[in-house]
């Protein structure tokens, strides 16, 4: 891929910046309290493909202004829900509707760098579920306030949360918070769980964030990321098929150069300098499992 | 379905009584220590299954008398295991006996109410297993001794808790409870994540439980926490089918009543007042997944 | 099986002895600081291989030399990772390579008796991953350094752990660890879920161990055990045919000795004597599950 300016693609609910091998995005729509809008989808999709497919990028931070009113204020519930639903979809029947934070999630998910969230500010439904839950890793404020209204707005949770939620922290935490439609805090037992690191202050989350993310970017390799954020996903049935697949990735890459280096560099008790890039492509066989064409328009379960 | 009279449905192990939209089921045979007997079976399966199609009932909270010597002692083992094989079954063959757990297990599981367990006193084996693992939510009391004394016994775990349990906490925490035979105390590391919340006297823990019913069969959709149930536990593959199905839920909750009456009554910043209910069959295609007979006679695997 | 003599298996890597119905087995290699080399692999493959078929074995614990300067400080990194590949599997190409980390995880998984791992010191690695994972139960010195390099040193997580630890600990705590490669203690909330006892010294380790799989030997029932592993393992995709199968468990076991004896010890208010053994083989139709051959050489994915 050649090389973007992410300051020319027309961004206009976040800001994207790069800072080395971290990139940087941030809402920046704190007067609308960052709610999730069509701009919104369309910028984290856009983005997040690019920082996939540039090889410069090897960590991910999502983040808002540490000054704005929320981190994500969710879904904006002015027009209603059918304000959400495009008349595009809405010709076709149920079926050709397809949800925003989902969109979002996936993207999100499948972008093969380390994706860090630095929660800097309270977050509501989809600033939860879409913006949070696909992320690899999690820092938040501890005095955010984290809101899963959807039962008590008359719909269901969404942005794949359903999928992701009982996977990240297990089924009874997922309940609990999405049956009783709860709002607490990240030091609660029910979502701890989900943060890799609870600050005191706003103003701590992105430093805390960034400075993890440059470490990572200095001394991970690219390709190993992305094989175990894919055996991590995308695991086989059963221990054995696991095994045969992992058995492959640890020949692939022991063979590759940052392998070499990696074990070089532990026994000459340096740092390494990992070179391989995933446009490499040093494993033709990933994505070993299958991905859904979600934008099939007749698709049906 | 016409309107239920909790009084008259000849229950004799539990004693049902509707308070608003919160169905109340408590169990009455302190005496013998609300031990885990053939009519307990009957009465939990025939009540969840009234209050599945009850459309008054939005919450249901499962508890025992808090004075009882045990919330569920667990199974009579007076006449050791074998008094728990009906001749019906052993006619046919090891194949045909039901464990009576995880009929009770199935029972509370297809109920699409939200379904809170109130232990306000000690639960052994399948006090644990069949009535606390499938309820949505669980309050206890800090002082319930909760034992798995399965391998101890010479059996394994049932009621589907080998199913249950693993998703609920993890496999760590399922493993060394169930082969070490343990008994714990709720704030035990290994099994606190069940509970949504831990109080530290007998008496406190139905009050509140009740407190939370109550507010949540004011506040939530009877179908938006229907197909959350379903979201959650019938989770497609992958994570872009999950994103198609809850798009095709958001779709259709999205354009009902409660949706918008929930977004109303948040731009209004006041209460909703919910009035979708199952019985309307907003969503003609849920269950999405394959309810299996688990009645049929010669079910092999 | 004929009786073992463990002392005569030429172990090099290990040292076994039978205590009681507790094999203990206890890295050996302590000026190589354990490090995980071919005849760790032969050693545990074969050892628990044994412990599995034979009876006397009840519990079986994995330690270390309390002085040694690590339980396991993971791969040998010397001659890089391409020491690890085997010339006779280099010559069949990347499918043919077995993963050694792989290989012995699968040992211990299989092994259907109670497996505890008593990590009495430092862990790299394959030292957790390869080692501590299949365990059913793990006690810990508090002490302990547990680190996952893998990222940083160009190379995925291997042993079949990416199958494993979201398993035991969810995808949350499994992205951090993995994709941060961490060095954590064993109290961090990132993995102390992991383990079923913390020691404050590595003294207290094995001892603790110890009594409690001695504990477990006398009064767990051995089919039992093999059927909930099973059952915790290779669990139906489905709520209704996890009951149908425990079902099945709850009958066969329930007319067996140990189930007999299992109720009138708890009536007559004394310890169990369990008799049953695995070789009476009560349980025919287990595994119920297939078991992959890994061996196969041109196995593809």
């Amino acid at each position: 891929m050649a090389s973007v300016d992410y300051s020319k693609q027309g961004f206009s609910a976040i800001r994207v910046e790069l800072d080395g091998a971290v990139a940087v995005a941030t809402f920046c729509r704190s007067k609308e309290r960052n709610t999730f809008t069509a701009p919104v989808v369309h910028d984290i999709i856009k983005a997040y493909d690019l920082f996939d497919r540039d090889d410069r990028v090897r960590v991910v931070v999502l983040t808002a202004e540490p000054t704005a009113p929320a981190f994500c204020a969710g879904a904006d519930l002015s027009g209603g829900w059918m304000g959400m639903f495009t008349p595009e979809n809405e010709k076709e029947g149920e079926h050709a509707h397809r949800d925003g934070g989902g969109q979002v999630t996936i993207a999100i998910h499948r972008c093969r760098k380390i994706t860090i969230c630095a929660v800097n500010g309270h977050a509501v439904g989809v600033g939860v579920t879409g913006l949070q839950l696909p992320c690899d890793i999690r820092f938040i404020w501890a005095g955010a306030k984290l809101a899963f209204p959807f039962v008590r707005r008359g719909i269901a949770p969404e942005a794949a949360s359903s999928y992701l939620l009982p996977k990240l922290l297990g089924h009874s935490r997922a309940l609990s918070l999405f049956l009783t439609g709860a709002t607490v805090s990240p030091d609660s037992p029910l979502i701890s769980g989900l943060y890799h690191s609870i600050l005191p202050t706003r103003e701590e989350v992105f430093p805390a964030a960034l400075k993890l993310a440059k470490e990572l970017a200095e001394n991970t390799s690219q390709t190993a990321v992305a094989v175990t954020k894919g055996l991590l996903w995308h695991t086989p049935d059963t221990i054995e098929e696991a095994h045969i697949l992992d058995s492959r990735a640890i020949r692939v890459l022991g063979a590759a150069g940052d392998a070499a280096e990696g074990a070089r560099a532990f026994v000459e008790r340096r740092m390494p300098k990992m070179k391989d890039k995933l446009s490499d492509n040093l494993t033709p066989w990933m994505p070993w499992w299958r991905e859904i064409n979600v934008n099939h328009r007749k698709a049906k379960l």
